[in-house]
């Protein structure tokens, strides 16, 4: 232990040959302890540099003004832009913020709950891995009184106010736009995980080809974990098929990046040949030649909505009890060159 | 306050009827508490949810097993993939890992470093902000005996241990590789800042011109903040000169590729009529069309490098002082369509 070890109450008991229980005392303001001894105290605590925001304001209150987030990654551009969003209204608040990443790993996002837990954080913000499907380690939070907010990858499966986006909505809307441009085969990367986004997805994907009469391939929906690589490979799975589709509609910008390369390396015209569409609109979508058409999550919204919800938890009296409330955003289809068939020239 | 309040020795002390010194000495494993005592109090904080890795740990020895990450943000592909190369080889070692943002803003940077104390952090690992020009509050993280180290973003004003890119070395081999491809008027796009990777890089700019007996043109550095929508107005700015240039540098991706939308748009073919280089392989400048020239920065090389050095701190014995070091890392040069002149077809 190379560092200088943290100055604890010891410290300052030694110091002043007092014992730790009065130090403890004196720092928690207790009566039965002189004004005179508690100055000596916190001047003894200056001195040695204990810091009195800690452990001190632990025992006396429990709270240390950090909000605790856990996200999957926060280099997606749109968690990292709700993480903005909630430190917006968390620092008007006087509140900080931690971030604590689960990679979408269970076993991590366990950790993290761990980690953000010895922080002694006042309550805990999340969006949930793909891969979680045991939701105990939130539960505990709960049972330990620490307010605990979803946001996009939520579940009800446990009691807690969330914040998400119509997924069903901003799939439909993507598919109908597709159906607009003409496109009659329309693919669709999605994943294999029971997160809700992903199924709700899924589901606006299948009731807009339902309600436009557009016919459903079984074939043409392709699973894979979404990212650039599982974009490449899913759409090389479909320039296998007899029938090629017109049209793919991934639910992540990172699968429809990696079909738009495939395409292009393979000098497919997009969207002429074959349109295309993703979900969330990362900046690299707008950057692509042709832009890429995707849907806009309002993610900043999202962040400073789920902020306000967690404050709600320090607004009711002891007694009440706080009941969980469902925000569903909007979201918004962004139509990009990749998608718009009827204006681009013909091939 | 809706949520329960935090369960401390006080509540444990008031369920045995006995005083929280005496807790507290429990829970430290105090050879004057009987065992009979011991087994009883761990009992009633188990009953209680009393959380024993966080106040009596910190009471006992000062250890969070928490280390705290100061990014500038999160969401850089660059950083992102430093916190990743950090958690990995913290993971090994039981440490978890917590990120704060300062969003390049001082007082944030500030508010950072007081957010990881409350945490009760074991260390903290920075990446500097753009705009910090007065280094106090790490100081005092290092004075109250909290290992500190830096990465990227260093100061030599600290003494502490750092890693680095050479990003002397990393400029000067884009300037020499345009000059290969015939170009003779490069352009640098700059930041004002007295940021040591931007001034690093204009010196590589500079040195390799000179070397190659390339002209310097004082009007063909622009100085901005580097993201997406400064390139694109340094951009226009060039394109409003008497003679153009006919290749640009820009020390960041981001700006890189706001002079690539700005060039597309105007229907100047790059590389041909001006070839683009970035500096920071960001995922994005591989999506882009034509993909961008930049300069690759082994950013999870550089976590777990910076992790290694932090951990020496709790490996030197308690009277030796860590000796700080400095590690810089050799950039490598990612050659793509942007800049390569030669191959490109003639217009």
């Amino acid at each position: 232990m190379g560092s200088k070890p943290k100055v604890t109450i010891h410290h300052i008991a030694e110091k002043l040959n007092i014992t730790a229980s009065t130090v403890s005392r004196a720092l928690n303001d207790n009566p039965r302890i002189s004004e005179v001894t508690k100055k000596a105290v916190l001047k003894a605590a200056k001195q040695l540099n204990y810091q009195p925001n800690n452990i001190a304001a632990a025992l006396r209150n429990g709270k240390s003004y950090i909000i605790g987030i856990i996200v999957p990654t926060a280099d997606r551009a749109f968690f990292a832009s709700v993480v903005r969003g909630i430190e917006e209204i968390a620092n008007k608040l006087n509140y900080k913020v931690i971030i604590s990443q689960s990679y979408d790993n269970y076993e991590k996002e366990v950790q993290t709950i761990d980690a953000l837990l010895s922080a002694r954080v006042d309550g805990i913000i999340a969006s949930i891995g793909k891969n979680t499907e045991n939701f105990d380690h939130f539960k505990r939070t709960q049972e330990k009184g620490i307010p605990l907010v979803l946001f996009d990858r939520t579940t009800d499966a446990l009691e807690v106010s969330q914040v998400m986006i119509d997924d069903y909505l901003g799939a439909y809307k993507v598919v109908e736009h597709l159906i607009q441009q003409g496109c009659r085969r329309i693919a669709h990367f999605t994943s294999p995980k029971k997160v809700s986004i992903f199924k709700e997805r899924l589901r606006g994907y299948m009731d807009a080809l339902r309600d436009y009469e557009v016919p459903f391939y079984e074939e043409l929906v392709i699973k894979s974990n979404l990212q650039l690589e599982d974009g490449r490979s899913s759409m090389e799975e479909l320039l296998q098929l007899e029938v090629q589709p017109d049209a793919v509609f991934s639910a992540s910008d990172y699968g429809a990046m990696g079909a738009l390369q495939v395409l292009k390396e393979k000098g497919i015209k997009v969207p002429q040949q074959i349109a295309l569409a993703g979900f969330g609109n990362e900046p690299f979508t707008s950057f692509s030649d042709p832009a890429l058409t995707t849907v806009d999550q309002f993610s900043l919204t999202m962040g400073r909505i789920t902020a306000e919800l967690f404050f709600e938890h320090f607004k009711t009296g002891p007694d009440q009890k706080l009941v969980p409330q469902k925000t569903v955003l909007k979201p918004e289809l962004i139509i990009r060159g990749s998608s718009l068939k009827a204006d681009a020239p013909k091939s």
